[in-house]
């Protein structure tokens, strides 16, 4: 343990050194769904790339369709080190509404707002910054601790925002240089600001894009309205009808696979005291959405949805005009669970929909991908050895969740390489992820620093 | 009957100047909804002042807390000639989707379409084209008739396409200055290319604009689906709930005053044969979806409708972002008929849509405007000498018929200053008013302007 310790005091000391390399990845501007910004993309990619070189982690850009990957590799000088596979992206979100930032979402700062300390930019936390955790822990092994105690393979992309398109050929192509005995996934929460937690339920994630078109052009609502079909109103009645009273989703067969919750996981569930109001109230609502009957903690882990993403049609501008939009679209994804299969529900809800648009108008659909839930043994001796570690850094006994978000990676890896995945995050329900003003607590950007230097060590033993 | 030949031969022979004329006003951006054309919008009234004191009608801009009016005056020579105002008006809709237009919609050219030569532009009907074949015929009439047979006040707005939210005050301060005999209005329909056409009956306009607010900001649809509310959600139901299965709308109260289509009336209307399944054809479209039991015509003239101009809300750029947007917000718009009251109308809609949203979400509403209905005496003198005038230039009878939009001014012009209208427009079906590449006849243009000169004619007699 006196390699340990050393590691820690290192990563202490070079705090203000980690948080200027963390920064200077925010300021790319790595919007992966955004066209625009294609070049800033590759430019994290190669941001990255040479970040991991540096430290003894040789590294490279590989291309891709889209947009590129970084792939580096290191061997441990200590026999029998177990391989791990290490997985982050470097892409973010767009910032739109750009205009309820505070700042700008490219120019990273540390904030204090009542005596805690916030990184504030796009990807602070999502998942620059987590990723960020574990390469300034790898540096500390190699400054201080003579090196990794694992044989490493890193992988991190630039398409986690945008559906992840090139990932499935590539690791299909590459599977051999890039299967290890466990993948780590830095890109999930702590349970709080002071317990630590790994994460062992995914759900899964179909997104789907949904095009009505009705008559050949815009029409004037007086000279037109209400002979001519409306698309809007096509399309609002469509996704009005897609749940019923009781907040249940009405696309058939869309339950099959759908597990009930065993009564030792809601035991298990009930005793983290999860406060449904004070996690309502802290986003302004106060009463849940979801399926009548299930409490909040059940409705975001571990009970399958339907939301519409975006809508669009008609007139947007300021002020009245007065307009029959020829088209509408909407974006709406579903989280799911269980066994739930993405394709089944792609092909009922394209049917739903098409049963619901008049015969003189014209559907048609984009996916955005789709992807099963996803659950990891919580009894494995992989994440024992994390728990023990990540109990020891914090001072509190790292708890076993679920996730209402989707990482899709984790099912291709099982999928493609055979190989479970070891979910260790160090995000804040409040870090807004996805939102304006997106943070990175410094206590989760340090802590989960310290964190990864602990669990390398815990796992090497 | 020698002066009006005279004043005909001037317009024929003088056509090409009149078109240049024209194409310099539709070169102005004025697009009165956009704070951005703000500028554009005076331009185009200062060169309609320009234009009418050019050929002795003494024009002004008055200034608005809007957009600029134009105020024009002319006295006849003429003993006991009738005191006529004619309204227009310079402003135009906006112009997106700007992609879709086949040409720069602010450099007006006419192009030959199969045999039919068209002015294509924003406003080159509505409402530029329409007022310049006036001012054409006004020309005309001071050049080779020894001046207009009329007393004339012009009034040329800059606000129609954005509710006129300057039109009120504006009539009332200066009632005694814009009070005449008789309104003429330039901004209505040919019944079809040969047939001329008189518009008795108007439908009146409301519109809504409504904002649903949930959480205070946008969150991730992972970490909230489906506990946090969405917006879109509630907004979609309550649009979708607006109407029932027959088409009919369920606003409480919201039929009140619309009377049945008397025999007589629906007699006329058979009469003019028109075809719902060409109507429909011509915008790509098979089936009315309005109220069922109702021909197209019946729907469109003298029915109530409740349309959805425009919705946005949470991510609508290109590919997928897992978003639950904090808010949501929806344009939307009613035509009113017979005796429907805008104000009863728009607080059972706003009372309807309150009763939708859910007490942790907050609904605001945003009014852009409300007229009644309006109808004119079809049996009157000024009708009777209009359609004898248009029967000769056009060799067919002139119709007398209604009009699925609002002119909201005809309302104004009656309850302000007491004053009735004579709508006669040369308008098309197919001119794709407010809809990219909007067109207007030539032939529309050139036997509009001779109309006119006619109209002048047989009102002095």
């Amino acid at each position: 343990m006196a390699d340990i310790e050393r590691i820690l005091a290192d990563i202490d000391s070079n705090l203000d050194r980690s948080l200027e390399r963390l920064f200077a990845l925010l300021r790319i501007k790595s919007i992966s769904a955004d066209p625009h910004y294609k070049q800033d993309c590759r430019d994290a990619a190669a941001w990255c790339a040479s970040a991991l070189t540096d430290i003894g982690i040789e590294s490279t850009i590989r291309d891709t369709i889209g947009h590129p990957m970084v792939v580096g590799h290191y061997r441990s000088a200590r026999d029998g080190a177990p391989h791990l596979l290490f997985y982050g992206h470097y892409d973010v979100q767009p910032v739109d509404p750009v205009g309820l930032w505070e700042r700008d979402p490219f120019d990273p700062a540390v904030v204090d707002v009542q005596g805690e300390k916030r990184i504030v930019a796009r990807g602070a936390e999502d998942d620059k910054g987590q990723l960020m955790t574990f390469i300034e822990a790898a540096r500390a092994w190699m400054a201080v601790g003579g090196g990794l105690p694992v044989n490493l393979t890193v992988l991190i992309e630039g398409e986690e925002e945008s559906a992840s398109p090139s990932m499935i050929p590539f690791l299909t192509t590459n599977s051999d240089e890039l299967t290890a005995d466990l993948a780590l996934v830095c890109d999930t929460s702590m349970w709080d600001r002071k317990t630590p937690a790994i994460t062992t339920m995914l759900r899964g994630l179909l997104y789907e894009e949904v095009f009505v078109q009705a008559a050949s052009h815009d029409l004037h609502s007086g000279m037109y309205g209400s002979a001519a079909r409306n698309p809007i109103h096509v399309l609002t009645k469509v996704l009005a009808d897609l749940r019923d009273e009781n907040g249940r989703i009405t696309i058939p067969g869309f339950y099959e696979g759908v597990p009930e919750i065993s009564s030792e996981l809601k035991k298990q569930w009930d005793s983290l005291r999860f406060d449904d109001a004070a996690f309502l109230s802290e986003i302004g609502l106060t009463d849940a959405a979801g399926e009548s009957g299930h409490p909040v903690l059940q409705q975001i882990w571990a009970r399958p949805t339907a939301e519409v993403n975006g809508i669009i049609g008609g007139y947007i501008g300021e002020g009245p005009k007065t307009v029959i939009p020829a088209k509408a679209s909407a974006k709406i994804s579903f989280r799911l669970v269980g066994e739930q299969d993405p394709e089944t529900i792609r092909r009922n809800f394209r049917a739903f929909v098409e049963e619901r648009v008049p015969p003189d108008c014209k559907v048609t659909f984009v996916s955005h991908g789709g992807d099963r839930a996803v659950s990891q043994p919580g009894d494995s001796l992989w994440v024992r050895k994390a728990q023990r570690a990540l109990t020891e850094e914090w001072g509190r006994e790292a708890v076993l969740i679920a996730m209402g978000g989707s990482i899709p990676i984790v099912t291709q890896f099982k999928r493609i390489l055979g190989m479970d995945s070891l979910l260790i995050g160090f995000g804040l329900d409040d870090d807004r992820i996805h939102s304006p003003n997106e943070k990175f607590n410094l206590t989760s950007f340090h802590g989960g620093t310290r964190s990864w230097a602990r669990v390398l060590g815990a796992i090497a033993e």
